[in-house]
């Protein structure tokens, strides 16, 4: 079986995303939601989600209502982390952030929106099991948004753990969720996605010369970024199938300048 | 069988919420979310959950996640619409809103914890029908806050009938789900939610003199919340069960000076 290439999954994404309606009761917030979706976003966690159900040979479309949930809580988290009363960007992704285009009160609740647009995809499953995931890594990662908000930040990979990691954990595990892998085929794929997501942050940290970067140094984060990349493609060379897509997601992560 | 009183239900709920452990890894987050949740509120719409239940002689001990989501759900909603960015509201129930008392920061992020707790706790149901009724309600919940955030308050009933109707709604939904009664037997029973939202909107505009109240006159709201009420009685006594502690609290409802 052929497995599609990052690409061929980007593009099915991008449609998606596009047709995407949210519920018709949420009304002009939409422009706001939608506006905060178009950043031209990575889309690391769908995509990461969509290429581990594709090695499976499981139809990625049917992974979509999934990897797009994964994708609207990642972006509430960034409109509410842009706002005055947390971070106070104005910028994101080169526009205006959420709240400087729609006002903070706008943007509040059109972040609550996407979270809640976010749980509504995820319950469209006959099963629970991906709404599931969804709602243990979206309270991790608000629980990576309290340590960053009270400045709590003496353990930067603790707080990264959580406040990106459990987003790329749930990315692989709604996945396998989806395609149905028995719990006991789950272990080395856990292991990989917390290991990608430590190699996200710390390829952040150094772009930003910030977090583990800032405290350790360039070199020593550099160091920290491979070993975690290394751990990464050793876990996908443990299981039984086709993760060459996966196995050049990665690479990107590592090279990534932006 | 002898049904509950409304007494004893709401002793029921509050030992669950004083027992109810969020998260662990929000850690001192729980603190803010927990004096959102302990503000005395009326606790309405879990009670409502609760006695529908009941009055189909289904433990009411096993609703109490779906309840409790249901009261997560609005004080989320609460904590959001005080912040300075949205109503600006210093005070809540006569103590110092969430954000007076824990910063505007750290209030966005408990709101978004109290949803996604919410979630959490209507997905510990084994099939995902409460946490459908749950997700569809708060999206209808929020269209009405956007439309309250950008002053379209021409049509008050259309705006109280998403902003707080649909919570009503969900509560009356969420305890036929649990109970497990059939669909054709839930029509009173949402013609039943809907009176009882917009009976519980009237007389809150009616003790506060603002939306439909200052816009029809007291005398005109009072005719309206009194038919609505006449109604939600009509419903009660077309369902085959012991509806008395439901008739009770929509009493209450009608004739409350808080």
């Amino acid at each position: 079986m052929r497995i599609r290439s990052t690409d061929e999954l980007r593009e099915l994404l991008e449609r998606y995303l596009e047709d995407l309606a949210f519920t018709r009761e949420l009304g002009g917030l939409s422009e706001a939601m939608q506006y905060a979706l178009d950043g031209g976003g990575k889309r690391i966690r769908p995509l990461l989600c969509l290429a581990v159900a594709d090695a499976h040979g499981h139809d990625p479309e049917a992974v979509l209502p999934a990897a797009t949930a994964l994708e609207l809580v990642h972006t509430f988290s960034l409109v509410h982390d842009d706002l005055p009363a947390l971070d106070d960007d104005d910028v994101r992704r080169g526009r205006a952030s959420t709240h400087v285009r729609f006002g903070d009160g706008v943007a509040v609740i059109a972040g609550d929106a996407l979270l809640a647009e976010a749980f509504r995809l995820a319950l469209s499953y006959p099963s629970p099991g991906v709404a599931r995931e969804l709602v243990q890594a979206t309270l991790g990662m608000i629980g990576g948004q309290y340590l960053d908000v009270i400045g709590a930040t003496a353990d930067e990979l603790a707080l990264s753990r959580l406040k990106t990691g459990r987003l790329f954990e749930a990315a692989v595990a709604c996945a396998l969720e989806v395609a149905g892998v028995p719990e006991a085929d789950r272990r080395p794929w856990k292991a990989f996605a917390a290991d990608v997501g430590v190699l996200f942050q710390l390829v952040d940290d150094i772009l930003d010369g910030d977090g583990y970067a800032a405290r350790h140094g360039l070199d020593e984060a550099r160091r920290a970024a491979d070993a975690a990349g290394e751990r990464a493609h050793e876990h996908l060379a443990e299981v039984g199938v086709d993760t060459s897509v996966l196995a050049e997601l990665v690479g990107g992560l590592a090279t990534r300048s932006s």
